[in-house]
């Protein structure tokens, strides 16, 4: 069993990766997708442009409150989710798309977010971001059994059942732990982990399982999340990780051959 | 088992009307719902406010080209769909939200929209909408028979794989019938059947299934849909509609005990 997660960053061609990923339908695959770069624009079209916090221990999310999180729902579940799943049956897959609230497939904790404003710390209370902390297998597992390949969005859902934002790329690598999938494939913009961020032939081709944690530093932005999910996938029993860039031609044909930053 | 369809007009309280559902999912149910008051709150704030189109044979639709298409999927399938989704979990009911993409549910043929402009008939041809013709029950039962509940939105997918606009009144009244359903809801903000458009007093109590199409002619407006579906859903062996209000203190409680237009 696959778990592919795809970004939703600038420069993918979701055409191209699809039908990539038709050729492949005989495997057992799982889909995870974001969508951040489409719902900046639709968020700032609405006249809510996207706000980045960090908080007080460094950590940078996206302000989540409750009118950005109904248009981060919107175009996650119902834009991005929904065309994909289009194109999918377009190309004769039987695909299903879902959120992490549907069946209580993605449950977690939202987080109170702290930040430094004036020198003190203030808890921002109306933030729904969160972590997911379990994943119910049921739901896909009787989706696989029977034909249909799950595409899987964000947002999860609190404890108390709330719609949280969390982030897509750990909430892939969880529920590939979760399935005791065999590969996970993160794809991104970017040809997988750079030694030096400005320059794409400094790839990190390979690395050891053990060594994963020495490589955290090189691990900038958006990149820092993959490797925390690839190191917490890889604890849980998966057996190979690919951080690979969806702009190839046959994006997913490759990534399995070895493109990209390849952690086992 | 028991189809409900929950429009979108004004007036309709959600929380309530999902309430007293919760308090039935004893039950199998399938919910199936709308959106279109909603639809034309956000096109507009996206620059796409609503348009009706008249056709030559005179029937009524929105326009909907690929713009709004995409509005409408993330207003119904992004924003309903999940805040629906969102709230039966707080009630303790594990919903799964569909469209009628996912799992192929709702298949059916795109129309071409003839309108008469300037004296001569013309031919929209980018437009999306459609109506279903063949409801995919594996997917439904898959998830009612694991305790799910769906919770299934337009839009529906074309023959040639596009996402189409679909009347979701009878939408649902075509799952009633695939699913041999006893018994179809269809709620709305009006108290049923009136003789008298402008007076609620005026309520028609019961029709007995031989005699709908003699009251074909009081149906106005969004109501006609309700009757052809109704039509269509008795001649396929639901053995019971009843056409309500979701206005009601516990209305679905009420529409079982027969408050409505009860059509049997």
């Amino acid at each position: 069993m696959m778990v592919i997660k795809i970004g939703g960053a600038e420069g993918i061609n979701y055409d191209l990766f699809l039908e990539d990923l038709a050729r492949h339908q005989d495997q057992e695959i799982v889909l995870v997708h974001g969508g951040s770069g489409e719902l900046n624009k639709i968020s700032t079209k609405l006249g809510k442009p996207p706000v980045m916090v960090t908080s007080a221990s460094g950590h940078v999310s996206r302000r989540t409150d409750k009118d950005t999180l109904e248009i981060y729902n919107m175009v996650l579940c119902g834009k991005i989710n929904k065309s994909i799943v289009e194109k999918l049956q377009g190309l004769g897959v039987n695909a299903v798309g879902l959120s992490g609230m549907d069946g209580r497939l993605l449950v977690g904790k939202r987080k109170d977010i702290i930040i430094t404003e004036d020198g003190k710390k203030k808890i921002i209370r109306d933030d729904y971001t969160g972590k997911v902390e379990q994943v119910n297998v049921k739901l896909i597992k009787l989706l696989l059994e029977n034909g249909f390949m799950p595409v899987i969005s964000p947002p999860a859902l609190s404890h108390d059942n709330e719609a949280i934002n969390v982030d897509g790329d750990r909430a892939a690598a969880m529920i590939a732990s979760a399935l005791h999938a065999d590969i996970l494939l993160i794809f991104s913009n970017v040809p997988g982990l750079l030694r030096d961020v400005n320059d794409e032939t400094s790839l990190v081709r390979e690395i050891r399982k053990e060594n994963i944690a020495e490589h955290m530093s090189l691990a900038k932005g958006r990149m820092k999340k993959k490797i925390i999910g690839t190191i917490e996938a890889l604890q849980q029993g998966v057996s190979r990780v690919v951080l690979s860039d969806a702009r190839m031609q046959n994006p997913i044909t490759q990534a399995l051959e070895g493109k990209g930053t390849v952690i086992q």
